[in-house]
């Protein structure tokens, strides 16, 4: 067995069962392995960052890391963008990258690069392996590390791939929580004790339906209020589960969301901040003078955590926990399509069980005003704000959940970072419907633009934020991957055409032109 | 005047006329200053990847630098694949990323990452601006630095670019070299002069039609021969100019090829080294007992150290330097449309002064057995081996050439990379054809596997090398992105459309769907 093949026959054995990958010359051991060795399917991607986005999207949706297989350097810059997101979801990623050979990496070969240095910025677990055998203990290290949340990077130089390897692999340990603190749950219970108003802010694992469950078991003690962070990367959501509102995006709302509260405690949330610096705006949400405190801090179990507050509060009962008993489907809309219009025909039309996969941008926002109502599904969100997350998160979701409905609900802008996804899309037979929000700019940035003070772009402006001159064919452009698709200007034809798209096995594509 | 327009605004002063941007909240003080302060036209890319390979392919023809605006880590990182290509082509780049408010910063905003971490593997210069008023000062240094041909990545957080600036900025010094080595050309000389069978191995500006010029002269006189760096970053070629021949990307023709001299001089060029490490081949091309030298190392000026050694060789002139002052186009061939076939058809149409952006990978090798007899062109080929380099650099090699035909040799695989700088072609309405070599593989990979031993690749092996299922279809894909394009398979069918493609104004894409 060489290299390799112990690695791929280690990674098998700690769980991996995808391998997302754009393989070059100093990975063609390990794809070798791949296919001598049974378990693990090869998923190619006609760009790194729909390896890297779709990762991300199996990760959160499975709750255990894919594998990723990136040619050096350039190939992992071109998975930068997305493995940002992914870290910024606390997705397990298992990012693995070749390298030259070790006696050939001092004569500077054209592709070499400071791989390490490259990988710093969005791993939690980096390492270069340092000789044959130590390859199937790395493999493990890197599993367990990525298990606890994180991007692990390991590096394999090719002569390590190709030497001969008898190493056993240490036994996968499976992912270790660190105890629990009983200072930080007496201190959350005390600040729901003992202040006035106060709310939950819950994000990471507490978004999970055993998570809300519990949640709304302390609102029912305590009658504080549930919020969710504002881009959490995965949220149960509909009826038969709490509701939970988001915390808005832009600073005025969240601002206004969080200005009565004596106290909140931020459970797998980090302290809300604004998402740019606004000159005369604080970055911190709350005010000094808001009490916060935080539970299941490091690398604690969160709903555990969670669940040993509710213990330890024995409330009275304050009322009935709140939950979206019943299901309430808004009508379809009529008239123009604007993005209200959207968002009320997707609520009206989306299966029990969907997975939305938002990356809707300007369009979306108002979706989540109706959603809470609308039968149980999962939204994942753009966790770390790098655009071209959605259509390959789209895609490791629907290889996660393949009985399940994925909707795209995405940006333009953003469709167009890793727009190469629709052939992952046609090529595995995906169940994935993507809403394109055709509304030919970088609408978000259009917006701050507006709040930078400048209302008419001149001309270079203009250049750089629209999508015309000319407006992207989406018809062509996801024909011409495998996709098919139908462009729509009125709610009336998207209705129909999601109800088509929905009915049918496989992916589609709708172009949303909108009006507004 | 505010950071952000003292940044443009010198900027200007140091001769950039193009940005190519992506930008997002962090640097819209920029585009509110390219806006205000005439001088610099704004280019969106789709994608970074875009932005930093049209960067390059700018640098690469004009001669000095092109300014990029990018968002963030994110932004940056899906820049950093071009930017490698760039690096190793020694274009000169300025790489502007806005970062977050300094004040806002230490609450790890979402989009927060190392941006300075990231910016070093590719960078020659990296600084984040200290403050609004080194803004003008920092820009000219960057500018200065790139000019020496590498990367300056200027970071620069957003509440300096709105900060009052009353800075002047200190005059732009230009490009400067360091003084010549009188050491390194005399021992060039002593090399010439005492070796039997010699070579010049030439790269950069030695390439260009003034360092070819001075190459022949020492070829008449000393009866050396030329030869050039595997993928250049730019060469002249055609009718008039000296025969210099590539040394080859596969090592046992590489060896073939240097076998026999006794000595070599590097004028531009690095030590000839094998492309990847394979088992039991050396790293080196040529071996220990082969003499080499190198002349205009470090920051010297290469045409000058080329000069210089020519004026000190004073050689008898052991034949006219040979060079093909004839044009002979071939004929266009007949019958299926191989690789061999492409080659030569391109050869017998292309116009005098052609661009060839050559990424064509396994289909374009042979073109150079053929294209040192067609009228004066100028070749740009893929520097640092990171894929999806073509159809970008093709898009700034045309706007800094609008009266230029840019022919885009492109190899499918890393077309998918960047395909987006389709979108520019039509935007700008540029004069570029792209010619897809569309085996539906990667087949320089597939050959990569064969010289591995794997003969037959298996499922998973098959999955990742391949473009197939769906095969991706490049008119609807082409035309999605504005482009017309037509999708060919006889070498007719390519020669007509070919024609028509150089007669008309603007850009299109040719498939052509290659039979081997």
């Amino acid at each position: 067995m060489n290299g390799a093949e112990a690695l791929i026959k280690t990674a098998i054995d700690c769980g991996i069962e995808l391998c997302f990958a754009n393989p070059g010359t100093t990975e063609l051991p390990i794809v070798g392995a791949l296919d001598r060795i049974a378990g693990i399917k090869g998923v190619l991607g006609l760009f790194e960052g729909v390896c890297t986005g779709a990762a991300d999207g199996f990760g959160r949706m499975a709750e255990r890391p894919a594998m990723t297989l990136l040619h050096l350097g350039p190939g992992l810059g071109n998975g930068i963008a997305n493995l940002h997101n992914a870290r910024r979801a606390h997705t397990p990623v298992v990012n693995i990258i070749g390298e030259h050979a070790t006696w050939h990496r001092p004569v500077d070969p054209p592709l070499a690069m400071d791989i390490e240095g490259l990988a710093g910025p969005v791993s939690g677990w980096v390492r270069t392996t340092a000789s044959t055998k130590e390859l199937p203990g790395d493999i493990v290290e890197a599993v367990r590390a990525a298990s606890s949340g994180c991007i692990a990077t390991l590096i394999v130089p090719h002569d390590y791939q190709l030497g001969a390897c008898t190493t056993q692999a240490p036994p996968f340990p499976g992912n270790e929580f660190d105890p629990l603190d009983a200072a930080e749950i007496e201190a959350a219970a005390t600040l729901l004790r003992n202040k006035k108003k106060t709310a939950l802010i819950l994000g990471g694992k507490t978004l999970s339906s055993e998570g809300l469950a519990i949640a709304a078991r302390i609102r029912g003690m305590m009658g504080c209020d549930l919020l969710a962070e504002t881009f959490p990367a995965r949220m149960e959501r509909g009826s038969g589960l709490p509701i939970v509102e988001h915390i808005p995006y832009l600073p005025k709302y969240a601002q206004a969301m969080l200005a009565d509260y004596d106290g909140v405690v931020l459970v797998g949330a980090k302290d809300p901040v604004t998402f740019f610096g606004y000159p005369g705006v604080p970055s911190r949400i709350l005010r000094a003078d808001q009490e916060e405190t935080a539970i299941g801090t490091g690398g604690q179990d969160l709903v555990e955590a969670l669940s040993t507050l509710a213990d330890s509060l024995k409330g009275k009962g304050v009322g009935a926990p709140a939950s979206s008993a019943q299901v309430k489907r808004p009508p379809i809309p009529e008239g123009a399509l604007t993005s209200a219009a959207v968002c009320q025909t997707l609520a009206a039309l989306q299966p029990e069980g969907a997975i939305i996969v938002d990356e809707g941008g300007a369009t979306s926002v108002r979706y989540y005003l109706m959603s809470d109502v609308l039968p149980p599904h999962t939204i994942l969100r753009i966790t770390g704000g790098s655009i071209g997350y959605g259509m390959p998160c789209a895609v490791g979701a629907a290889l996660a959940c393949p009985d399940r409905t994925v909707i795209n609900f995405q940006a333009d802008g953003g469709a167009l970072y890793t727009v190469q996804a629709l052939w992952n899309e046609a090529r595995e037979g995906l169940n994935i419907t993507t809403l394109i929000c055709s509304n030919r700019s970088y609408r978000t940035l259009v917006g701050e633009l507006r709040r930078a003070g400048v209302e008419k772009p001149g001309k270079n402006a203009q250049a750089l934020v629209s999508l015309t001159d000319p407006a992207i064919d989406w018809i062509s452009v996801s024909r011409g991957f495998g996709v098919p698709a139908v462009s729509v200007t009125d709610v009336a034809a998207l209705a129909d055409a999601l109800k088509r798209s929905l009915a049918e096995p496989g992916p589609s594509l709708i172009e949303m032109v909108l009006g507004s």
